[in-house]
C-alpha cells in the first residue's frame, strides 16, 4: 500500500479502505438505475471535520425519509469517515457518505423492499461550487424561466438525493449565457436553490431564505446563526423573482465555499456589482468558525 | 474466461467484455452522482433482438436531448450489444445501453460541458416488469393521490432517465397497500405512466394512450401498430384519472413483457376482474411479431 496515490482521495466500502479510483458501484444497483440513493457531505478544513454531527443527524433523517436501512450506526460512520480521511492525508476535503437502495436479494424482483441497501463513503480534495475568484467577485447566477425545479410533490428535496437532471439543464443553460450557476424556481415561481447551495437575501436589513421546497442546507442553518450572532433577524418564507432582483444584498451558502457573494443575476446587479458588506462580515465569521473546538473535530490521521 | 460463469450477464466498458458483476461506475461519476444519465433497453428474445432499431433511434435522440456525446457510432453500439448478448450465451436477455456525463477533464470543475461523456452496456437474464402470475390474473396497479410525477418542466421524460424518486415512492406505497405496480398522475391530475411502462384504455373500442408528459415508449409505439393491425383506432390524448376507471379495458406496455393486461386500478376492477379480450388479442400478436423477420435480427452468438 506504500505506493499507493491517497493523495486523490479515499474510500470505504463493503469493509474495505482504498484508493478514490478503486471505488465503484455495480452498474446494475439501483442507486444508480432509480438513483434511488441518498448522500450527504462534510467537509474537513485544515485538519478538522466542521459541524460533523449537523451533517450525521440530516443523514439520519434522509435515510428515514427514503425509507433506506443500513448496518452502520452514527458512530460507525463517524468511524469510518475519520478513517477515509486519515488515510488520505488530506487536510481539506470534500466528504461524502452514501447510502444505496442495493439490489434485490430475490432476482429479478422489483420490489424496492426486496432490496440489500448499503453504506459507503469516499473523499477527495475539497472541492470549491464557486471557484476563488468567483467568490471575490461575486457570483454571477441565471434563473432560467421555462425549467423549474423538480416538486417536492414528486421528489422531496428534504432528503439529500442525486436527481439533479433540472439543475444540469439549469447549469448548461446558465454557462452557456456566460453565468457562473443557475438557481431555479418552482411551479408557483418562487424560489428555491442552486445545485449544491441555498440563496439568501438581504432587504433593509431583513434576511429572508425560502421556507420550503429546498434542502435543508447545513451551511444555510449556520448561515442562520451567523445572523443570529451579527443582531440580523432571518425569515423563511417564500421569495418571488421579483423579491430577489430587488434585493440589496444576495449570498449563497454550500459546504463546498460556505458563504458565497452573489453580485449578479439576469440582467440585475447587487451592492455596486460586488460583495454586499453584510455578506462579507458573516463570511469571514463563517470562517472564524472553524476555529471554535466546539463546532469541529480533529481527524485523526493516525487511525488504530 | 473459460471458467467464468457468464449466465448471470456480461457487459462492455471501455473497450473490453466482462462478466456482469465486474462492470461497475466510479463512485464520482456525474452519471451516479447528479443521475446526469440516459440509457436503452432492448430486449432480446429466442435468440433475436427485437426492433432493435427503434431503441437506438430512441438513445440517439435521448443523446442530443441531454447534450450528451459519446464516441460509438450506431453501428459501433449494434456491435457491442451482439458482442455481449453473444458472450454471454443468454437467449431470452433485458440488454441496456448508457450514456454518463462522466467525469470533468479539468479537477474540480463543476461545468458539465468540461466532462468526458462514456458509452457502456450491458446485459442480464430477460427481466418481467410484471410476474408471470400478474400478467395471467391482470396487474393490480395504485394511483397515489398526494404523489405526481416529476414535471417536464423539470426533466425531460421522453429522453430515457434514471430519475426514479416519484416512481420509488409511488411503489413503496403500492407495495405496502397490497398492489403490485403504481402509476402516477401529473400536477394536473393526467395520468402518466408507471415505472417502466406506459398504460393505455379502451373505450367503446377507442383506444387512447397519455399523449404528452411521457417516455415514447418503443413497446407503446408497438402497441400502437398492434391496434392498428386489428382496426383499432388509438389516440393520444390527456387521460383523466375518472377516464382511467371508467375503462372497458386497461393495459400496460413495457420491454419487460410486451403488453400486460390490467385488471385492478386502486379500487376499480375492470373486464371482470381480469385479462380484457381485445388486450389478450393484441398480447397475442405482440408475441407472434416477435418471429417475423422484418422485426428482429439474429444475436451473433459467434462473434468474431
Amino acid at each position: 500500500m506504500s505506493n499507493t496515490n491517497w493523495s486523490a482521495g479515499a474510500a470505504w466500502m463493503r469493509g474495505r479502505v482504498m484508493p478514490i479510483a478503486e471505488a465503484s458501484l455495480p452498474v446494475t444497483d439501483w442507486g444508480l438505475t432509480h438513483s434511488d440513493i441518498t448522500y450527504d457531505v462534510v467537509h474537513a478544513w485544515d485538519g478538522r471535520f466542521f459541524r460533523l454531527d449537523d451533517y450525521l443527524s440530516r443523514f439520519e433523517r434522509s435515510l428515514e425519509k427514503c425509507q433506506l436501512s443500513i448496518d452502520q450506526s452514527r458512530d460507525d460512520i463517524r468511524r469510518i469517515l475519520h478513517r477515509i480521511v486519515g488515510q488520505s492525508g488530506l487536510q481539506r476535503a470534500y466528504v461524502s457518505f452514501v447510502a444505496s437502495r442495493g439490489q434485490p436479494a430475490i432476482p429479478g424482483s422489483r420490489d424496492p423492499r426486496d432490496c440489500v441497501n448499503h453504506f459507503y463513503a469516499w473523499c477527495v480534495p475539497f472541492i470549491w461550487v464557486f471557484s476563488e475568484q468567483v467568490m471575490q467577485r461575486g457570483a454571477h447566477l441565471f434563473v432560467p424561466d421555462d425549467l423549474h425545479r423538480i416538486s417536492p410533490d414528486s421528489v422531496d428535496p428534504t432528503a439529500k438525493n442525486y436527481h439533479w437532471g433540472d439543475f444540469t439543464r439549469g447549469l448548461i443553460a446558465a454557462k452557456d449565457a456566460g453565468y457562473d450557476n443557475t438557481v431555479l424556481i418552482d411551479n408557483n415561481g418562487h424560489v428555491t436553490e442552486g445545485p449544491g447551495f441555498n440563496l439568501f437575501i438581504i432587504k433593509d436589513n431583513q434576511v429572508i431564505t425560502p421556507g420550503s421546497g429546498v434542502l435543508e442546507g447545513i451551511t444555510r442553518k449556520i448561515a442562520m446563526e451567523l445572523c443570529a450572532h451579527q443582531g440580523l433577524s432571518v425569515l423563511q418564507a417564500d421569495v418571488s423573482l421579483a423579491q430577489l432582483l430587488a434585493a440589496d444584498e444576495v449570498f449563497a451558502t454550500t459546504t463546498g465555499g460556505g458563504i458565497v457573494p452573489v453580485s449578479r443575476i439576469n440582467q440585475h446587479s447587487f451592492s455596486n456589482d460586488g460583495a454586499g458588506e453584510a455578506t462579507l462580515a458573516l463570511k469571514d465569521l463563517y470562517w472564524q468558525w472553524h476555529a471554535d473546538d466546539a463546532m469541529s473535530e480533529a481527524v485523526d490521521y493516525a487511525p488504530a
